[in-house]
């Protein structure tokens, strides 16, 4: 009796042990995707913004991170009326959440989510927006708004948790979030100088360095091998889950890259692969609030029309005479939406496609509507004071000049000697 | 007497979670490795087909791996005769492999077996086939080509492994598969504008970009600590043989990059960078069959001649005026080719060099050999086929021009401000 | 009866499997973070010295790890009288560490404990040391010199170890170990042709490429959560340790980002990018040793700390013309001598300003100073030793066509076509 006992209480402690192995590696995947999208970035942009929106990515780290840290977590895991929670020192008890593993844990693996939504945002800012006024709105971003949308998905009185939203691993909670900030912040920043010309036409700014882009683009893909099956935050009791979210996961980027070779293909007469890229990255991001729901052929369709929606949804922007030099929108913005509610048509459990109901439809309609108005909302109202303050766009002289040299005082390249 | 029933049974559900953790992140180990082969070959070329390169890797991976998630997982793994197999759904049900974790996470793994196989072709045709061209040829060998020799090796109904064949981690049926096809490709192909002169001398065309190359090897060399160690497919009951294997990787991939370091020193009086990247690879290349049979010191011995291998079969490839841009014949054909012979020889369990035993020896030569034929054949007879009907290479003026420009419209590089 | 005990066995089993999926996929982290080490130094140099540098990062991995193997490993974790052992055949038997891993397991992890401390002398010596000579120090150092320090502070029988010295991960053992080394290395071959004026002036010489320097450092950051949690050697028993280390690596590398932004913005009123990185490195070199046992708050002083005193120390060696290139003895010499002082003032067990007592901080100042003054004078020896016989330094022709041309007949870059 005793000798059982001994072993039931190890096999809890054996338990705890394997999802944090699973866990903690897991984190470590979505916080190296920060490396992603630095270099996704720098590689779009030209080489006099180069430094800079690394630079910004590091400032989403290290603010987003310090003030997630410091206030964002509480607001995000403490005791929630639904809405919103102000606790601290919740690195101790019991959140609710039946975790296996430590609340530090697992304070650093939604750290990683934060720092990834923020992220977002860098893409739509760059190349003309003043340093320090984006550290304090990343600053406010993870401290709160964020947290805000995290307490409504995921936090277990979240009004949208209790709903029966499913945004498994944020296509709403992330994406969307980053990508309706970004919207709002590139609206009230304003086109960079000279990709509008006067007759309303727009200038095309290639990026400096593909490759570069490529390597970003490749450590994201390989970090969302992280990003969604770590979001099953352990492996005992869910190991046959973390291999269809894998699998889902593949198959939707795979399929949005192939729509997007397509899509340019028939109508450019010309492959894309600024655009294959975002395809790939649009698929990911489709596919992330349903993996752990949706079948594997599922997977493909969503990933096939994330593909296809991210070709238009650039155009759309573009047309809108909003400079979003990465297509951050697209990608994150827009795919973070249709993501969500593609889970309400996909789902084999209640999706409108699959078994005819809408409510889950509807349900993830109303979610990721909600948190995309609440995001660019908030974020407008904020780029907004800052604007008026202490300014957020650098000046016409320093733009043309290059953030690089201006606030760093540096050349990405000198490969003189 | 119920309390141990359960306790066992909750044992299972561990042995799941344990082996799935383990295998869920080494396949995503080895899914980044396809950034390692798109940024060593881009890295390789010249800037002017750069990105095309890169496009070709993310072929290899989207059409590779819809391929292989539509036809070939059911030939390589279903219900096999000992030479094929025709399932579809086997997603769900027993492989007849004992496998702990699900089909779909199975799935995952070999899919980037089947796209790393593929990859390797990818160099061998570099800067002057034809996108489309190549993305049908990677759809037909990742659906039926490369499953058949997985089939062979891996299934537990295949001829060769019902013969004892030993290729742990794929020097046969990854490696030399893809390289004796990239071979194939580049003989079809013919080689690159101005490589060889009337007179036959052949110039050199140096890479663009050798810190791109380094990222690319950094990246590969990291990803085989899953290859290889996370061909155990589990880790309850193989703990022991994944630190062994661990460590045989690494010694080989050590002593393959010195062997290419004192051979070009003393040859050409410098050491060539390149090759000793490529060195290191075929360390790697060379221990993946045997990394579960043979000793450390073996597989240092192993590397050593690897590693002096790929440099001999470098100048005989040329020599053969087969141009092999990134050296994939060298690295992964002739490698791959060595590395399953090796098992043979230096095996703890009966390799000729140990026990004086060869009947290990002369299975290893058959199976590697077949498949090997195998490959280049079926690979030269599809790019005959492609080059009568739609066009395998492009026009001498796109060619001088550069695929980059030609296919995709862009410049890898515009650091201009 | 007899089932319980199978159960129990099988518990064990279990137990080995948990620890060495974690102990495995950890390793692989800490020796990827080799690429990290070569391209963030590649990026740091000029574009002539950009192979030779990842070349001698190359060499740390290859002559190291195999030094490492065949003598290395042995006098570390062998039979220790205390001040060191020489064991060979250590691969079996108890190393009386309580490992629940194997030893081979055990040895790769060490191993990239090794080629991590050597990799941080190749930034030192960068742009004028000669490979030979570089290629032979390594295999001294990795033999002997790194293996020494580790038995002292881990080994069961070590000194440091018996008087309760706690370098977690290293900030002494490795780091400072290495940032010693390359302090003495810098010295012994003098500044670089045209670092320093004849009237005592220094100039700065630019890094070629910014953003590969930032896709080592995004390596770095990545692989240091695998060189602090894994460091753990294992889950079982230990998985709320893991959590907290984590959380303690990362908010220590914000807070000595954000230090080096504020730093460099008062004092130079721009932000030195190329320093925010190293502020961010400054703070996972201080945490190394402590981010066992030290508070989430602690972890954010000692990293703001960190990322302060690294700004002040790359300005004092530059003062005492030392040419350190990448800013390796101010990053990992001062502050791994930092991080580990800090234990002994930040322990929640016993540090001085948090419970008042002095006897760990008192040891730890011991233990830092030892290795640092240990690693200091005997590779200011053996540079010597080397100076006289084979020669260290290129010729001044030589080092001004760059060692990429000399030593390696290669370009970095050809992008012309």
């Amino acid at each position: 009796m005793n000798e059982t006992a001994t072993l039931a209480a190890q096999q809890v402690e054996l338990t705890h042990a394997i999802d944090t192995v699973w866990v903690a590696l897991c984190a470590a995947l979505i916080f190296q995707m920060e490396g992603g999208f630095a270099l996704l970035e720098a590689g779009f942009v030209r080489s006099k913004n180069a430094i800079s929106i690394i630079a910004k990515v590091m400032i989403d780290i290290m603010f987003g991170g310090v003030a997630f840290y410091l206030v964002g977590f509480g607001i995000a895991y403490g005791k929630s009326n639904g809405y919103w929670a102000f606790d601290t020192g919740i690195m101790e008890g019991d959140l609710g959440l039946g975790l296996t593993i430590s609340n530090s844990l697992f304070w650093f693996i939604q750290m990683g989510f934060a720092v990834a939504a923020i992220s977002i945002v860098s893409g739509g800012v760059a190349e003309r927006m003043k340093m320090w006024s984006y550290a304090i709105y990343v600053a406010i971003f993870s401290a709160v708004l964020y947290p805000l949308a995290a307490n409504w998905v995921w936090n277990p009185n979240g009004w949208l948790a209790l709903r029966g939203f499913n945004d498994f691993a944020g296509s709403a909670a992330i994406h969307a979030m980053g990508g309706f900030a970004a919207l709002a912040g590139a609206i009230v920043l304003g086109p960079r100088l000279g990709k509008y010309n006067e007759d309303g036409t727009a200038n095309a700014i290639p990026g400096h360095n593909l490759t570069l882009s490529a390597v970003g683009a490749f450590i994201l893909w390989f970090g969302w091998f992280g990003f969604n099956p770590g979001s099953t935050l352990g492996a005992v009791g869910k190991w046959d889950l973390i291999g269809s979210v894998a699998t889902n996961t593949f198959l939707a980027s795979a399929a949005g890259g192939i729509a997007t070779m397509l899509y340019t293909f028939i109508r450019y007469k010309k492959v894309d692969i600024t655009m294959v890229i975002n395809g790939v990255l649009a698929g990911l991001v489709a596919i992330t609030a349903g993996c752990n729901v949706v079948s594997p052929d599922s997977a493909l369709i969503i990933g096939f029309i994330a593909g296809t929606i991210v070709d238009i949804a650039v155009v759309v922007v573009d047309k809108m005479k909003v400079d979003d030099p990465v297509g951050a929108v697209a990608v994150h913005g827009v795919n973070g939406f249709f993501g969500t509610i593609a889970v309400g048509l996909f789902s084999q459990k209640n999706g409108l496609f699959i078994t005819g109901e809408s409510a889950q439809f509807i349900t993830q309609l109303i979610g990721v509507s909600v948190i995309s108005v609440f995001s660019f909302a908030t974020t407008y109202a904020i780029f907004m004071a800052l604007k008026k303050t202490m300014g957020i766009r650098l000046s016409h002289k320093a733009e043309s000049a290059g953030i690089d040299a201006v606030e760093f005082g540096v050349e990405a390249y000198t490969t003189f000697e």
